[in-house]
């Protein structure tokens, strides 16, 4: 059963124009750098279109491993150190990153 | 495109027994109300298995449907009022409630 990483993050203090420095450095900066994790099978980010109950978040990224040890082996490698330090300088305080396990259905 | 539902749930107050009492009600009581929402085309409900960074949440659905006019339906419906209302029962204050909508890659 896959594994997911799950990463919310809230909209940066500074409106729209914060917002848009953080997506637009998100897709250039950051991707990239998750995009060579090793385990990675599949990513998908989505942005926040409504929050129907109250809440800061504005985006959510699913990355998706083979199992618990896939995802453990991705958080202690070099590449995802390269991708906490990247998010630390555009998004310092914003991130909220969960390890996600299937319930049985 | 398709459009999912995520809700997210904080643990409860009262340790592990008022946390086993949510996830039991969550299953018998709440997700049979969910699945008679109209619209609703897939569901997976998740643990957190672990919080890379502090987080008080403890579980995580997303709810998928084909677009955001069957998000908007879904939400307007007598379905999901009846699950809103069991979750208020079960779960007061715990639920973060968003729309999300794919990033283009």
């Amino acid at each position: 059963m896959s594994v997911t990483l799950l990463a919310l993050f809230k909209r940066p203090e500074g409106g729209d124009e914060a917002l848009a420095t953080f997506l637009s450095r998100y897709h250039a900066e950051h991707l990239p750098l998750i995009e060579q994790v090793p385990g990675l099978r599949s990513m998908s980010v989505d942005r926040v279109a409504n929050a129907v109950t109250p809440s800061e978040l504005c985006l959510v990224n699913h990355m998706v491993f083979d199992d618990r040890a896939a995802v453990d082996a991705a958080l202690a490698s070099d590449q995802m150190r390269a991708a906490g330090r990247n998010l630390r300088e555009i998004a310092p305080g914003l991130l909220t990153l969960l390890v996600l396990e299937r319930e049985p259905a």
